[in-house]
């Protein structure tokens, strides 16, 4: 058998390489208003997408696309339909909540240099996928796996990313062309940053406080309340 | 105000720093047979959690549980319900693919000496969470992170990975004891490994090929067959 078709000694990390790792994890953030004008470069931009589509997909589905949207009359119509389902989303806060959503910045659409639009294909591969029988949603939990990847190496090359989830999806379909049948997984703002909050910016403002782990892990069947 | 609530200036990643973060992404696999037999310490399994639950979490709503299983019978019950899951889904592929699905060795729940169950508590933090009002999947796509966080950090750590997904979630939740109101969103097998696959197992296998991802980009709209 060729030498790739049977499993290779596992390339070891130094302690050093491992710690660059849980850097990445450990200090990446959401990202919306730190980001940077100058362009990334289509090769900078090409590694983050090669990461992407490294990750893990169920059957080895790769169900993904990626649309780079760099294009400024795009983004603006794109930050209008966040504005407006952004509006609707206030409006749906109990009223003492309210006013600090209103302070909240929640998106770098229009400031941050580079957007990608990362969709599912559901029908790729197939109507039988090896892994999805039982779980329709491991197509969807794929691409996810690639936005994190992407949120990782671009940590890794000094560039910020946010998630803006504050959108119909009909309404960013229209603007970008996607066809009925590919899901929008994410979009995503991405630009150079030169600061960084050191904790999440929903802990630091006060929305939400860190859960203490301990009381999230469980040995060897569920603990906590039923 | 205190340093912590405004950015402090990123850590930027050296080279070496940064090769580190793609190798574990690029080296990363879903592993199903290479585990070796020795524990992983506690003090691993803490770091891999930390890893998981700094995820980023849609509203900071963290709604992720761990539920690590080393217990030999709760895995051989695991192990059953799979078996019984993949046959169903063993029968589902069209017949020119059945004997090499059968032949395809899909998980290591027995053989690998931790098992992780990561689930989605969606009532966590109210009702209505900050980024969730327009996407009510944000809470599963935010444990997905986590669960790829674990991944790349175990990858660091020595330690192989395999996502098991061929389950009925009735099966798994009867088991573990979870509740109703909860989501399972990753079965975990976990272990050291001195050997990896050097490209995805289903590719090397012949199941599915690698995609060029050059088909796989649009630039600032869609641009594929609609």
């Amino acid at each position: 058998m060729p030498k790739s078709s049977i499993p290779a000694p596992a390339g070891k990390f130094t302690a050093s390489d491992r710690d660059a790792v849980y850097k990445a994890i450990f200090t990446r953030r959401d990202v919306r208003d730190e980001f940077l004008p100058e362009p990334v470069p289509d090769t900078v931009v090409r590694r983050l997408l090669e990461a992407a589509h490294n990750a893990p997909s169920v059957g080895f589905m790769q169900p993904w696309n990626f649309i780079t949207i760099r294009d400024q009359a795009v983004r603006d119509q794109v930050a209008e339909a966040f504005g407006r389902a952004n509006e609707e989303a206030a409006a749906m806060f109990p009223e003492h909540r309210r006013s600090k959503y209103a302070a909240l910045k929640l998106e770098g659409i229009r400031k941050a240099p580079l957007n990608i639009c990362v969709t599912c294909d559901r029908t790729r591969g197939g109507e039988i996928i090896l892994g999805k029988t039982h779980n329709a949603n491991m197509d969807l939990y794929s691409t996810v796996c690639a936005v994190q990847n992407l949120w990782l190496a671009a940590r890794a090359e000094g560039i910020g990313m946010g998630w803006v989830s504050i959108f119909h999806d009909a309404d960013l379909k229209d603007i970008l062309g996607i066809p009925e049948r590919i899901e929008i997984v994410a979009y995503l703002c991405l630009g150079y940053v030169d600061e960084l909050y050191e904790r999440p910016e929903l802990e630091v403002k006060g929305w939400n406080r860190r859960l203490p782990l301990d009381e999230l892990i469980f040995e060897d069947r569920w603990q906590g309340e039923s």
